[in-house]
């Protein structure tokens, strides 16, 4: 008997797709026994068809014409792998306009406009799935979208973004600068040319809020989430947090205060025995905390071809089991919670001040005060050693939970004070992760 | 507009019972917003209906009679959590075969019965659904149905036993010995009155049978997985694994070897830097590796009622969203493969052998002639001090890559040697996990 193939168009022929292309084409056999009707590679975009690929690809599937595949009428699930938010935007809602399912790995398009690809998919009722969006390979979408639903999540911790991750472990390993890291990581292919994105934090930016709208209910793009980079990190911040008990990471934190919600990206002191300061080089981790839960983390491989298409392909599977089996696909993310996006400013949380100040007497006194005045109260503070040729020594003050309004006032004070050289640095500690 | 609601019946009214109808009950309009429709509890099983509850149920809902629960044409989904093999299966595949959608916690259930009533459901087009019957709230059984279907599965690594695990983990912190430390576990309501089920590895092995189902898409009962508990454990075996740098962790372990499956649940060495060694107490970890994503782990609650109860939910409301959109539940596990189960005897890995000899010279070379003879080669030995009382000394012996049926072999040679007084321990090591 000859059943009929479900016909995928793909988009993008990069990293990513090639590694789906792969398996659609040699691992035909196992996918078809997956969905019980074989899936057929009908059409692919290239950039360019004469170059030479692996996997090969016939000629006859390969366009330069987005039209072609979106228009195929053979095509039933889109899968979207070009990244970057034009023309891939277009794309899929153009696919979604006609009724076809779409399968998207891009994290940009979906911290811009998801809901409303969303609710364009529930119209058409089709498919748009998005697991390979954040975190790779590791699944998160589909358990925030169904085996966790039925708690209220309370918050999120994440290391999302492993090209930092990566530099701040090997920072913390070898005590090496920022700058001497990420050429490494460049040079070994962990970080991009271009690596603003990823060091800047907005690339954990718009995976976070990918996560928010579906653990929260409302509607979250990238733009609500305050994000800070990595780039000022120093070798000496990580000698201090170590001393300390803390791993420093880049974090990528949501947590529910009320009717608000607080969200935000930056690198972040973290208790050593935590998982989360555990999660070594490239790798990823997800921690979600909900009221019938408590806390589940999900570790594993946030990027990187395999990984990716893994989720692509699981995606991929389910769009076609649907359609094998005449089902309507299950509705998208319910943003009926409208929560409030809390300020920075208004976050409440202890920080780590690295100051360096004139060595001489009456100089911690002139800074509690600033703090004392702000109301700050004061964890530890550790006097570290004197720079005999510039006079100057080092100052690291832990404080209690503060207002962040209030710990930038007192940062700005200080920087006024004729003892203070510079506020060399200041971070958020994150006990409750 | 008033939407019809969709009915459920429960059965069982224990600690994840009881979690399970407070939320139905006192979370009600949250789970409607997730569905659409209301989610009405119209029936609930119990032993005796005139116990006082938390949370109160109205009498008129209480039933002590299965019958009136399975016969209720108002039920559209059957929540069962009495758990036991008997009578849940019957009441399970009554259920079924009435067309009614199934959700259990039930692992005994699933690993004894799993693929005859997941044919079952598929038959009436219903949904069975069994999240919670593995790793309490932590999401496992959802992302390999889904999530990690296009992957080729090699193998599972998995602590799924929280009572073990929290035994082990007092062990090895506080160097009691097993009986100590099982009492005060039950004392603390971390292990039952009757522990034989979790300590001998049976809870483990009916997890593993679950997961390796789905994993491998191949026929696996409880009785498949080979399993030794961990009351020979001591407090000398964690002091010399934590000397060779290993925790010692019961694992639940999957792997795939060409056409043939090795299942097996057993005390293990694992390498002190491993993730799975870092979970402690009551807490569970599935290590799942794939061709295309690597190591993924998901780690969590691995029992207690809210958790457990998360999972009963997120299965609930998926039946129920399914009901709602007139949608036909996805086919069930594809138990194509049909991989061979391998032997224990046919197990080639690491060994970790504890001997106790008498103290005299010309010891080791009889003993390492024994592993020699059966092409055991050594990696390490130890020789631990010796008790001058009983003129006895401890060697901690590490082999290479070896085969269970010669490890066997050479202990029942060595015990027959007249220099050993004991062969005191024989732990497989998990380098690879």
């Amino acid at each position: 008997m000859n059943t009929p193939s479900i016909g995928i168009g793909l988009l993008g022929m990069g990293v990513v797709g090639s590694e789906v292309a792969r398996s659609l084409l040699q691992q035909a056999d196992r996918l078809e026994q997956q969905v019980g009707r074989p899936l057929a590679l009908i059409s692919v975009l290239v950039r360019e068809v004469a170059r030479p690929r692996d996997p090969a690809i016939p000629p006859s599937l390969m366009t330069t014409s987005l039209q072609d595949v979106l228009g195929n009428p053979g095509i039933q699930v889109v899968v979207e792998v070009m990244g970057g938010l034009r023309p891939a935007y277009e794309a899929i809602r153009s696919a979604l306009s006609q009724g076809k399912h779409v399968v998207t790995a891009n994290k940009e398009v979906m911290a811009n406009h998801g809901p409303e690809l969303v609710r364009l998919a529930e119209d058409r009722e089709v498919n748009l799935l998005y697991e390979a969006s954040v975190g790779g390979g590791i699944p998160i979408i589909g358990p925030l979208r169904k085996d966790l639903l039925a708690n209220q999540v309370s918050s999120i911790h994440a290391i999302i973004n492993g090209t930092t991750n990566y530099i701040l472990t090997r920072m913390s390993h070898e005590g090496a600068s920022f700058e001497a890291t990420l050429r490494q990581a460049q040079e070994l292919g962990y970080a991009e040319a271009n690596p603003a994105n990823d060091v800047d934090g907005t690339d954990a930016a718009y995976k976070l809020a990918i996560l928010s709208s579906l653990a929260f209910h409302s509607q979250v793009t990238g733009v609500d989430v305050y994000r800070e980079g990595i780039a000022k990190l120093t070798a000496l911040d990580f000698r201090y947090a170590h001393e300390l008990g803390y791993a420093i990471k880049l974090l990528a934190i949501a947590r529910r205060e009320d009717s608000a919600l607080s969200l935000r990206v930056h690198p972040c002191l973290v208790p050593e025995d935590h998982l989360l300061a555990k999660v070594d080089g490239v790798f990823n981790a997800i921690e979600v905390e909900g009221d019938l839960v408590g806390k589940v983390v999900f570790h594993g491989q946030g990027a990187g071809p395999k990984p990716t298409a893994s989720a692509v392909l699981g995606d991929i599977l389910e769009a076609a089991r649907g359609i094998a089996a005449g089902r309507k696909p299950p509705r998208g993310g319910n943003l009926h919670n409208g929560l409030r996006i809390l300020p920075i400013e208004e976050l409440v949380t202890q920080y780590y001040l690295r100051v360096t100040v004139t060595d001489r007497a009456g100089v911690l006194a002139k800074i509690t005060t600033v703090l004392g005045d702000l109301n700050i109260s004061i964890a530890s503070v550790i006097q570290k050693a004197s720079d005999a040729a510039s006079q100057t020594a080092e100052l690291v003050i832990m404080t209690h939970l503060a207002k962040e309004a209030h710990v930038q006032e007192a940062v700005r004070r200080m920087a006024r004070l004729d003892v203070v050289r510079e506020v060399s640095n200041v971070l958020r500690v994150e006990q409750r992760a």
